[in-house]
């Protein structure tokens, strides 16, 4: 028997997933989400049903859009004009390279429920939380991968809500095993903006991640380590051990992973063998059902938003 | 601007101090707490007048008792025996030497609201958590300044409450600075025995209390560490520092804490200089105001325990 827990992401979405499905019954109309699928993969189908299963579970409309690559860019920009959509997502990768890139930057920001637009980046990057400073009545996206960590995080207990916000991770040290553009290196800024230190792992080297020691700085820096600072002898220090490799082969070593340690992947890849269960503190071994909650949630957040800009117009 | 927050025991109190109000309400009578000074030690008196306007505040009856120290074990008799008195206390040093055990472990069990008797020491040593087992009516009673220390990290959210009951302080090092029978030493168990590795500080040496890394022992275990393990290495790893050293000069080296670190002194002197502000996560600079608050409430668990035992009497 372990002295740690396993949660499930199925566990930790509840709470979103009933907070969404309230929030859509306020609205006056249902919300419909569209979903681009341009490739033949079979991930990339099931991924769409499953979301199509979640949103019409919890109130929205969900449509499946099936285009040739080359005719995604077209759809994009109609989708982004027609009214009766609220939000918008592509499953990548459709040509897997750059042109990737330029399709994401696409989906209109007020439609980009994944929130992947560079307005959003930049926010995340900059620690600006909001869309409309002063009046701060918009909250800006947050990628749904990188917020549904931290919500996760808050779930756990990581996040100290006796701390001032925007603290809660002061003292925390965590290590991200992944530096994508899409998730690592976003959510490794997200987590030192909010106070941790950020040890951010690939395959060329280690990268750290912190507002200063002190928090003296209003957003995080990032240091290249030194060759001596090894995953072994920085992960042992770990609080939090969070993993995205996708890689089926790839496991990370159980025996860097102090006792009693919060470990979570975010792979669809398994990165850990069963017995991180007898080490970890606190386990969770996938998170995609909190993501599609949270993308859910950004969707229902983009609504807010273009009522408020909308309310203001008015005015 | 410290990145951090300082927080009072008075904030820390008050949740306690109104459950414990409430639970006074709830009884058919008033409850009576004794304290009995048989020294000339103003800070005694003080401590004395100070528990007396708590407990009147919170609806229980208080009455200081001046003794001669000679007479101090014919009165504890007498208050053992005399049923309108519920709890007793003794303002101790009272010979400053080992009579003072005696004299302590002379106070009935059953109205020992500090918790210092051997039944209660040697029930929280093992990790004993009832005194009626298997029935589990009848809760120990806890050391009242160890109790307060879990509920004060507990409060600042050290205690993981997402753990099963028990392993809550699992993957997180504690320091203790103080190694004394009434706090230091049970303390130190009863983190341990929570999950924490704990490292015990005295002038001699330093302690770890461990349940074994992976938590497999029922009960804490303590190894005493080699010399190379120096405050120097250890303290900067710890989550959490607490020290509870009587004198006035004793400062704990601030260059020692981690940023982001938890931070708490039990002591009536102030062991830290202030710029541990600058560097502690959370700092609770005296505990005394929930010290009192759990007394109280221990007082109440012993009335409790005894309805229980009264009850079964009665069947």
């Amino acid at each position: 028997m372990p002295a740690g827990r396993t949660i499930l992401a199925s566990t930790i979405a509840k709470p979103f997933q009933e907070e969404v499905s309230k929030a859509v019954k306020q609205l006056k109309f249902v919300p419909k989400l569209v979903g681009f699928l341009a490739n033949e993969d079979p991930a990339g189908k099931m991924y769409a049903n499953w979301t199509s299963k979640t949103c019409e579970s919890l109130g929205f409309t969900y449509e499946l859009i099936e285009v040739n690559k080359n005719e995604l860019e077209t759809s994009l920009i109609k989708a982004n004009k027609d009214d009766s959509i609220n939000g918008i997502m592509v499953y990548f990768p459709v040509f897997g390279d750059k042109q990737d890139q330029y399709l994401q930057q696409l989906i209109s920001p007020e439609k980009d429920v994944e929130g992947l637009n560079f307005l959003y980046y930049h926010n995340l990057y900059h620690n600006v939380r909001f869309l409309d400073p002063p009046a701060n009545q918009q909250k800006s996206i947050i990628p749904c991968t990188s917020l549904a960590m931290v919500k996760i995080l808050e779930y756990l207990g990581i996040y100290n809500t006796i701390l001032p916000y925007g603290n809660r991770l002061y003292g925390k040290k965590v290590l991200i095993v992944n530096r994508s553009e899409v998730v690592g290196r976003p959510l490794a800024a997200l987590l030192a903006n909010d106070g941790a230190i950020v040890y951010s792992v690939d395959i060329n080297n280690i990268q750290q991640f912190t507002r200063g020691d002190d928090l003296s700085e209003q957003r995080h820096k990032v240091l290249e380590l030194s060759e001596t600072e090894t995953l072994e002898k920085l992960a042992p220090q770990c609080d939090v051990i969070i993993t995205g490799v996708p890689s089926e082969s790839y496991k990370f070593p159980t025996n860097l992973v102090t006792h009693g340690t919060t470990v979570i992947n975010f792979s669809s890849n398994k990165n850990f063998n069963d017995d991180i269960k007898e080490r970890a503190g606190l386990y969770v071994p996938s998170i995609g059902k909190v993501t599609i909650a949270i993308l859910l949630r950004n969707l229902l957040r983009l609504i807010h938003n273009k009522q408020i800009r909308q309310g203001e117009e008015a005015n």
